[in-house]
């Protein structure tokens, strides 16, 4: 059991961590600590957090372990308004979708990076942000990737591992730079065609979703992510983003080519290639 | 009730509506016409339909209404096929993706149109293929589209949208380039995106898709429609599919310049515009 645990950023992701980690009774004590007063209260009221401070020294003293679930854009503050307030044990983790940056926001304000900081990412989502929206059954069967830093000992990467298998998870390891190009390819990409998509749509002929079938719907729902969480990405994952974009414009003008070409053939191989992979994922 | 429906393309539409047809005590006799008598079997097997044939004469002889099903590549074919057995009060009418196309292809065939044919499109669909994925619900409160011709009579177009009326579907009414312009924007253009996707991704990495969270998988489900018809919609809605490519890769091109210019003020209004403008489609 552990005695403190604090949740930065009360949001989706950590809400339904704090509710996991309270229906797996794996802390005694959680507490929010965010910027909103207002909403921290209602965190507290429907018993997702115990507890919530909107000063960082009250959140963070005595906590066992320190979970960042802010846009990553904000680490660097976050960072510094907690340093001063962790015990040497305290163990610190994160949640946030691009790993590079997150550790060298941890550098900027560490200097050293601290052996007690275990970068994470828990593949699981929603389309409504907000605690609102918790789920404490979200991690249930997802993957949560852990970026170890060099100097991270074995126990206490196994602390991090452990807490999240026991709320469902199957957790993986590879290094930040792999986390990053894969999920700018699984993840950032396909939200960045669906903004894309919206905005093109929205430049037409907005009404004409009432023509929407299933396929425009589910494109729409990616895009309905929140926006400052997708900013933040888009800066911290730069690079990996843009190449990926430019991968697959070629992919697209390939398909366009194809049509413009009427070749029949290349259009039946994407179609039933992209069908068979999927349908080999499902198997 | 209309004694004798005659369904040409027994796949994942043609059955549905022959399941809805029943279910809503719409139809007598409920025949399916193709070329794959041991699918057809199953088919009647599963009371889908009550009879079928691989010969054009029984299937169409004595129909009131025929609906064509296959792919929109074989309209023409189809219609040479079954011409010679349609009364001169034999309703046709179709399901296809594309219009303009369609009724070329019947105007190939009749040379005048005969004004006993109405053009329609059902907005619905499923990721499954088949008579297997028969859903006799599946088009509760969906839109369907007819795009009359200049010679249809009003009372052959008003049975066919009582036909869908009471399959539980809501008509519009639209010309053929109007339809072709707004399906090439709602459906063929997310389509073309998720396969181009997933075309990016087996060029990459096909193993990745166990780290990928809800977007990605979104995306694969619309990127698993049956191939053949979606080489026929390619073929048959060629420039507005070209034309709706092009406008989606100068918005994502756009996306991508304000990514690496770091324009975080339109990072965030092109992906607070898409939420929103979602939003006000759910409420």
């Amino acid at each position: 059991m552990i005695e403190k645990v604090c949740i930065i950023g009360v949001g989706l992701i950590g809400s339904s961590l704090a509710k996991a980690l309270k229906n797996t009774d794996q802390a005694k004590f959680i507490c929010g600590y965010g910027r909103d007063a207002a909403r921290l209260k209602k965190a507290k009221e429907l018993s997702i957090i115990d507890e919530y401070f909107t000063e960082p020294k009250e959140a963070i003293i005595n906590s066992d372990i320190v979970i960042i679930a802010t846009p990553v854009g904000s680490y660097e503050k976050v960072l510094g308004e907690i340093k001063p307030y962790l015990k040497n044990d305290t163990l610190v983790t994160d949640v946030g979708s691009t790993k590079r940056s997150v550790i060298e926001a941890a550098e900027k304000v560490f200097g050293n990076l601290p052996n007690t900081f275990i970068p994470a990412h828990p593949i699981a989502g929603k389309e409504k942000s907000g605690f609102e929206a918790c789920d404490g059954e979200l991690f249930v069967n997802k993957k949560v990737i852990i970026t170890p830093l060099e100097n991270n000992d074995d126990e206490s990467i196994s602390r991090i591992q452990n807490m999240w298998e026991k709320v469902g998870s199957e957790v993986d390891y590879m290094t930040p730079e792999s986390h990053d190009e894969l999920l700018g390819m699984t993840s950032h990409l396909p939200h960045m065609l669906a903004f894309s998509l919206m905005d093109y749509l929205i430049s037409q002929n907005p009404s004409a979703s009432i023509y929407a079938a299933g396929g425009f719907k589910d494109f729409s729902r990616i895009a309905s992510g929140n926006a400052v969480m997708w900013r933040d990405i888009c800066m911290n994952n730069k690079d990996e983003i843009i190449a990926h974009i430019k991968g697959y414009q070629k992919s697209l003008s390939a398909l366009s080519e194809a049509i413009d070409n009427e070749d029949m053939e290349k259009l039946e191989s994407i179609f039933s290639s992209a069908k068979t992979t999927r349908d080999s994922w499902l198997g």
